[in-house]
This record gives C-alpha cells, sequence and structure tokens, in this order.
C-alpha cells in the first residue's frame, strides 16, 4: 500500500454546498472530530486516529467536513497552523500509522494548510471566508471562488544499465538518497516535466518516461506523481543549487539499502514516501504498481 | 502527437532569477515577442505562430520569458485577460495549429490567466508584483512568493464489455461526447480520484485504473491526467448536475465518430483534446501511449 491512500470515507462531496445537511450532520451524537496537537495527528497506542465528539452548536465555519461513514461524519478542526513546522517533525507519527488514517489525516493537514495561506483574495485583496464546508474560500467582496491547491510533482527514477539515480538535498537525514523530484510547470505534460527535470538537476537525457504509481504528500498539498525513465548516458553534471549530490546506485545497492544493511550506499527512504514505492516496484520489476482499490 | 505538448523551446528556468540575464538576452536583436490578439494567438497561412521583435527597453516585469532556442530568446506579453472569455472561441485557431505550437501559446496563456488572478497576496490581502521573469509574484508587504497554479485533473474512460463510457457536458456542441473528468482533491491519488469521479458522476464501480497519458490544459491551467478503468456494471446512475447525459459507445460506434459519420452516436472530442487521445488509446488496444520526447 502507498503511502497517505486507501482512505475508506465517502466524501460525499455533494453534501459540502449544502449547510443545511452538514449542520445536521455535526448535531448527530454519532459525529466525530479528528483530534490533534497543533496539526499533528493525536494516536492511540496502535498508531489509529484518536477522535473526539462534537462540541454543542459548533461553529461550521472552522469545521472541514472530511466525509461519512455508515450515514457519520467525520470532521477535522480548522486550526491555525504553524506554517514554519518542518514536515519531518511528524514523520515518526506517520510511520505508526496505516495508510489509510494516514490519508485521513494528510487531507485534514492539506485542507488547513491551505486556509491558514488564503485568507485574502489573490484576485482583489479582501478578506475571504470558508465555504463548502471546508473545501473552498469566497472572497467577501469580489464573491471569487478559490479552491483547495494541489500541486502536481513528478518524482522519478531514471534507470540506466541495472543501476538507478538517485539524489540528496541538504535538508535530508544523513545517508538519505531518494528519488529525483520537482514541480510539474504550465504548458508541460508529466512525461515532459520528467526529462526537464532530470535535464536540470542531472544533466541527463531520458526516454521511455512511464508512469508508476502515485500518492497526496501533505506537506502542504502535493499530489506526487512516480515514473520510471531510460537514461541514455550515466554522466552526470549536477546542479548543486537543487541538490547536495547524486550518483547511480546498483540493484545490490537498494537491496542493501531496504534492509537496512550498515554497508548500504544510502539510507532508504522511509516507507510512506512513494520514493519507497517506486525503488520497491523498480527491484521487483513490478511496475506499474496495482493501483489501491477503489474507495467505498 | 497529444495536443499542448512537444515544445521544443528550452524553459532555462536557471535564468528566471537572473534580472540581469533576462534584459540582456531581451536586448538583443535575437529575441523574440509573441504576438497574441487578446490572449489568442495571431497565426501565418500555415498556422504557426506570429513572432515580433521587442521594442527597445522593455519593461521586463511586463514579459513572460519563455525560454531559450539556439540562444535567442522567446518573450511572450504580460497582457491583461478576458476571464469571461469562453476556450472554445479560440478552438478553431487550435485547430489550425501544429502541437508544438500550441504548447509554446498555451504555456503563455496559462501563466498570463494565472497573473490575471493573482494582483494580490492571499497571504495578507497586499499588492503582488511578478518576478521569476513571470513564473511567479511576490507580496510587496509580507514577500510571500507565490507560483503558478497547475491544477491536476482526471481524465477517463470505464470498459465494459467492450464498451466506454461517454459523457455530456450542457455546454459542449449539438453531440458531442468525451471522457468523464473531474479535479484531483487534496488527500487522495490519481487512481483514487478516477474511482471517485466515477462514482459520483455515473454511479459506477471501477477497479483496474490505469495511467494512459497526459496533456497541460490552458483553460487556464490543468494538467489532465487520462486513465482507464474497469467498470464492474453498466447500470448508471448520472449526476445530472454535472452531467447532462452519459451513455456505453460500442467500439463501432467510437469508430464511427471518429470517421464522421452522419450516422455516428456521438461527435468525437477535438484532435487537440486528449479525450481525442484516449479514445484512440483504446480503439487501438495501445494504451498506455508512448509518451513524447524528451524535449531538447
Amino acid at each position: 500500500m502507498i503511502g497517505f491512500t486507501g482512505c475508506t470515507l465517502d466524501r460525499a462531496d455533494n453534501l459540502r454546498l449544502d449547510p443545511a445537511a452538514i449542520a445536521e450532520l455535526a448535531a448527530s451524537p454519532h459525529a466525530r472530530l479528528l483530534s490533534l496537537a497543533g496539526t499533528d495527528p493525536e494516536l492511540d497506542g496502535e498508531g489509529r486516529l484518536i477522535w473526539s465528539a462534537l462540541p454543542a452548536a459548533p461553529a461550521l465555519s472552522a469545521l472541514i467536513f472530511l466525509g461519512l461513514r455508515g450515514g457519520a461524519a467525520s470532521f477535522a478542526p480548522l486550526v491555525p497552523i504553524d506554517q514554519s513546522r518542518p514536515a519531518y517533525a511528524v514523520f515518526r507519527l506517520i510511520e505508526m500509522m496505516a495508510p489509510e488514517e494516514a490519508a485521513l489525516w494528510g487531507t485534514a493537514r492539506s485542507l488547513i494548510a491551505w486556509h491558514g495561506r488564503h485568507g485574502f483574495c489573490a484576485n482583489c485583496g479582501a478578506a475571504t471566508e470558508p465555504f463548502r464546508a471546508g473545501w473552498g474560500r469566497k472572497c467577501s467582496a469580489c464573491e471569487a471562488q478559490h479552491f483547495p491547491r494541489v500541486d502536481p510533482v513528478v518524482i522519478m527514477l531514471a534507470e540506466h544499465r541495472g543501476r538507478v539515480l538517485l539524489g540528496r538535498q541538504p535538508q535530508y537525514p544523513k545517508g538519505r538518497y531518494s528519488a529525483l523530484a520537482g514541480f510539474v510547470e504550465p504548458g508541460e505534460s508529466i512525461e515532459e516535466a520528467v526529462a526537464r527535470e532530470f535535464a536540470e538537476e542531472a544533466g541527463i537525457t531520458v526516454s521511455n518516461v512511464r508512469y508508476v504509481a502515485s500518492q497526496p504528500w501533505p506537506f502542504p498539498g502535493q499530489l506526487m506523481i512516480a515514473c520510471i525513465a531510460e537514461a541514455e548516458d550515466d554522466a552526470l553534471s549536477i546542479d548543486f543549487t537543487e541538490l547536495e549530490d547524486a550518483m547511480w546506485v546498483s540493484r545490490a545497492g537498494v537491496e542493501a539499502a531496504f534492509r537496512g544493511d550498515r554497508q548500504a550506499p544510502f539510507l532508504a527512504p522511509p516507507p510512506f514516501a512513494i520514493a519507497h514505492s517506486l525503488l520497491r516496484a523498480w527491484l521487483e520489476g513490478s511496475e506499474p504498481l496495482a493501483p489501491g482499490a477503489p474507495r467505498n
């Protein structure tokens, strides 16, 4: 299972524009509210999210409607977010969570982060207010509607004669290498973004770009699109403004990293990162990954 | 070739943060400026974009740096945009253009549209100014940096016993049916978005979602992610707030539509739309599509 996927909640998006229905769901004794410490998840001893009852007559503008399960509604609180808190501060908790639990928390975290950066209207500068049960903001002046941002990012391996290219960013933990990545820009396809990023960051030319899998990433709201490509040559020209290092790693090297060998050439990315799934798919020769079962 | 892909310009993104380099490129007699009528492309008799020389000492804040070819820079003017002009008003021109020309114009059009909606800072409400050679805006007050938005959208076919599901939106031309589509939301993978959209819009359950191809779509700035899935059943429950109609179409029906038969069950989507490429890949049994060659 790929990290941050597999949530089994029905998003019931048709209810988002129905404040009366949301109010009724929030007033039900079956409604539940996600417990957060700041924006971090609160977990029980088995790594499951903790939920509480909603307060009586909650302010609906301070709630995000996450969805339904068996007719009962799940909400997240629209809390302030500390934008300076680094993503890795919460990784230890994410490692304790099942992917479908992380998916639910990640949805809330992405929405909270988006609200935190969108208190004003990009179109006219006036204040905005939440609407659509937390899935949008509306301008109080020009009435422009704004929707949560999802930024597509390509994350990719290049293969050359049985080795794959991995890179290291300065902020990574000691020894960690991972797949190269970059934002998809306006005016390019996924395949073109992969080729451009490899050319920019590593100076290599690739062909035969294949999609492997995807993952939502809640820091703050990316769609990670994992691909594999073939490199024409293994000579690297590293862009040191983006990467601290890059290197070709053999199959044996990746296997050693996954085993956690002390002699492995790098520290593997954590299981909840799609780079982990991508490397495993490459090792197993099983890409593209079988997609998760549809929800509900 | 998939519409709006195949641009051969080097984006040279490393130059965007170097105003002196951009000024030097703009001062060169080899620099060229995209000719636009409003935001529509101006075309020569062969459907190619028209370019003009840059004015002497141009205001760099009114230019978007599109990239380099052979050391010469291409720019687009950062013009106002009529947000109410419907996308289909320019489709006749796009049909005349080669995909790589449409890709270049589409890049400019997406950036112009984004600037037009982002004159103010979503974080604090103050005015923003272009930076990064047109590839971003910076807040004059809180210094927040904002980057062009690319919204991932899934566009997809469901297959059931040799037939595919097509839908019709009210604003389509008479007779037109196309692949269903919807925005990827925070907290879901591509595969999950496909399953959710089929459930919401057509009431069907799908499995085995496969990625086929992708396309940038400049109205105003989507990344279209084309997929094929298998439907468990062909009973439909259409969401008439999203679709005017949906129907299953046989292989013979799709072939007739592509031939332009008067008796075809629907009017095919235009060649520059990825729905066209997706249907053709399904007909030819060739999905996933071979990706375009990497640029440069």
